[in-house]
C-alpha cells in the first residue's frame, strides 16, 4: 500500500453540523444575518474543514513549488528555461511578488525545488525535492514515469503533513516553472473534456500565431501519449510537471490533515484538479483565491466546483491570488473570534 | 468664501504622467509586465493622487460617521432607531465587524456621532460631532436645512484635513444608521437619473410588500421636497443624513489633502456621488472597494466610474467592504516598494 493509499485513506468527510453551528455563532454576531456574505460562508467552510465550530486563528503557510518543462523546447513560452531557477534565487532572497504578499499576510513561504534545470545550493526556506531535473517534452513523449509521478505526489503529501505537523493550519499553494501554463492546460483539457483551444491562453505578448502553436503542441502532446482520464496519475505523468504533481500531493497530504488549502490561479488549480481525481474527499478542503485571466480557470474551477474570492485579473502566479485571498479568510475567522454577540453588547437584535 | 468653497479650490488636478512612471517602476519589477492586475492599477492611480511616482506605504484610517434619520418613522427598516446609538457604543468598546476589520487592516478607527439620536458621552476614538439628534422625516419635509447639510459637509472637511495633518494617508469611509439605506437610495435616483424601484433594495428580510412601501416613502420625499439634481447640497438636505453629508465632506477634505479614499457600499458611495457633484475633481481620489449586492450600488459606481476591487456579497456598511479593501492598497504599494527589480535580480527579462 502505497503513501498516496494509506493518506487518501485518512481524508475525513466534513460533518455539514459543524458548519451549522458556525453559522449560528456568526448570527448572534452584532449585525444583519449573513450580512458579510462570503466572508461568513469562509468560516462556516473552514470550521467543517478544521472540524471545530470556533477555529483558532490561522498559522498560515504558502507553498511554493518550482519545476521545469522539457516542452520548452516547442517554444510555447516567451521567457527563457532558465528564469525558473533564476527566479526560485529570486523568492529565497525574498524579492519576488509572492515574498511581498506572502510577508504581508503573515505566512511562511515555503519555496520547493521538485525538478528546476539547473543547480540549487541550499537555503533556508528552500526544500530540495528535486525529482529529475525538468520533465522530458511531453509532445514527443510522457513528461514523467508513472513512478516518478507518484513520487512528487508522495513529497507533496510528505511536505503538507510536515507542515501541519509543525502547527500550519492554513495552506496556500503556488508555483514556478515556465512552460507550465502549457502543461496545466493540457491537463485541464483532459481531465475536464474541454478542447485545448478553449483552455489554452495567450500568455504574455504572445501573437495569435504562437497561441496557435501553443494548441497545437498540446494536442500533439495528448495524441502521442493518449492519457486515460480516468487516471489521474496516468494525465499527470504523461502530461504534467513535477510541480503540478507535487502540488497534488500537497491538496491531498493536507486534507488528510484536516487543513485548508487556498489555490492560486490556473495551474494550481490544476494540481487541485488531480488531487480531486486522485483522492476524491480531498476536493472539499478547497478554497479558491483568485479569478485568472487564463481561459483553462473556469472549466477547472468548474469541475472543482468553486467560486474564487477576488477578482484582480491576476495572471502571475507563484501563489500571489493566494497570498492575497488568506488575508480574507483570515478576517473571516477574526470575525468569528473578536467580534460583540448582541447580548454582549447590549444591541437590539431584530432577527433580520 | 465658506470652507467648503476654499476646499474644492485646493483640490488639486491629477498629473497622468505620475501613474505612467509608477507603471515604468512595475514593469521593472520581476514579474510579467502587468500580471498583478489591478493590483498595478491601484499602485499607479494611488501614486497619481499622492503626486508621487513611489508613494510611502500608507498609514491608514477608517472613518465610521453615524446619524439617525426621521423617516424611520414610515417603517421602512428592520431595525428600531435605537440601534444606532447602541452599535456606537459596541464601535467604542471594539466588538462589532468594522473594529475586527480595521485591527486587521492595521487601521485607525475615527467614530463620528453627526447626529445620533439619544446622548453619546464622550469617548476615546469617538468624536462628538453632532450637527442634531437625527435627521427630519424625508417623507413630509427636508430632512435638514442647507446651513446644516454645509455644517455636516464641513465638518467632514475639517476632519478629512486634521487626519492628513496627523499623518494618515489613505482613508476609508463607512457609515451606521438606521434608516440612511432609505436615505441613500433616494439620493441615488435623483442623483443618478434613475428609477426609486431600480434603486431601491428589499433590506434584509424585507418582504415584497415592505419593500413597496419604502419605494414609495422615497417617490412621496422626492415629490415632496422637489430636490434639484443640479445642486448637489440641495439634494443632500432635503434627503441626505447627517453622516451622508459628513462623509461628502471627508471626500472633498481628503481629495484637497491629496489622501485616496477607500469608499464602502451604497451609502458610502451615495456620499462619494454626492462630494463628486459638490467638487468634481474629487471624484479621482476614490476607489471602490466592494460590490453591494444593494441595488442601488451599481448606478452609483458606474456614475463615480469606479471598478471595485471585491465582490464578496457584503451588505453590512459600517466601512467593512473598504477596511477589507485597505488590505489590497497595501498589498499594490508593498509591491511597489519591495519587489526587486529583472536586474537587482539577475532575472532574464523577456520583456513580455
Amino acid at each position: 500500500m502505497t503513501l498516496l493509499d494509506r493518506t487518501r485513506g485518512r481524508i475525513p468527510t466534513l460533518d455539514r453540523t459543524v458548519a451549522e453551528r458556525t453559522q449560528r455563532l456568526l448570527d448572534d454576531k452584532t449585525k444583519p444575518r449573513r450580512s458579510l456574505g462570503r466572508l461568513e460562508e469562509i468560516a462556516c467552510r473552514v470550521a467543517a474543514m478544521r472540524g471545530e465550530e470556533r477555529p483558532a486563528l490561522p498559522v498560515k503557510a504558502i507553498v511554493v513549488m518550482a519545476a521545469d518543462h522539457g516542452v520548452t523546447a516547442e517554444g510555447v513560452s516567451a521567457y527563457p528555461q532558465e528564469v525558473t531557477r533564476q527566479m526560485v534565487l529570486n523568492f529565497v532572497s525574498g524579492g519576488a511578488a509572492i515574498n511581498v504578499l506572502a510577508r504581508q499576510a503573515g505566512a511562511r513561504l515555503v519555496v520547493v525545488d521538485m525538478g528546476v534545470a539547473g543547480e540549487l545550493a541550499p537555503a533556508d526556506g528552500l526544500l530540495l525535492r528535486r525529482i529529475a531535473p525538468g520533465t522530458r517534452n511531453m509532445a514527443r513523449e510522457p513528461a514523467m514515469s508513472r513512478a516518478q509521478a507518484l513520487l512528487a505526489v508522495e513529497t507533496g503529501i510528505t511536505i503538507a503533513c510536515e507542515l501541519a505537523g509543525s502547527g500550519v493550519t492554513l495552506l496556500g499553494i503556488g508555483e514556478m516553472g515556465i512552460g507550465n501554463s502549457t502543461a496545466a492546460s493540457a491537463l485541464t483539457a483532459v481531465l475536464t473534456g474541454t478542447p485545448v483551444a478553449h483552455v489554452t491562453g495567450r500568455g504574455t505578448g504572445v501573437a495569435d500565431e504562437v497561441w496557435r502553436h501553443k494548441v497545437e503542441v498540446i494536442e500533439r502532446a495528448i495524441a502521442c501519449n493518449r492519457p486515460d482520464p480516468d487516471d489521474a496519475l496516468d494525465v499527470v505523468a504523461k502530461l504534467g510537471g513535477f510541480e503540478i504533481a507535487g502540488l497534488a500531493g500537497v491538496v491531498v497530504g493536507a486534507a488528510a490533515c484536516r487543513v485548508p488549502v487556498v489555490v492560486d490561479g490556473l495551474i494550481a488549480a490544476a494540481a487541485a484538479l488531480v488531487a480531486a481525481r486522485l483522492a476524491p474527499p480531498a476536493a472539499s478542503f478547497l478554497l479558491a483565491s483568485h479569478r485568472s485571466v487564463e481561459p483553462g480557470h473556469p472549466p477547472l474551477l468548474a469541475a472543482l466546483d468553486l467560486v474564487p474570492l477576488l477578482d484582480l485579473g491576476l495572471r502571475l502566479g507563484e501563489g500571489t491570488g493566494a497570498a492575497l485571498a488568506l488575508g480574507l479568510v483570515d478576517a473571516a475567522l477574526r470575525i468569528l473570534h473578536e467580534m460583540a454577540s448582541f447580548a454582549a453588547a447590549g444591541v437590539a437584535d431584530s432577527g433580520a
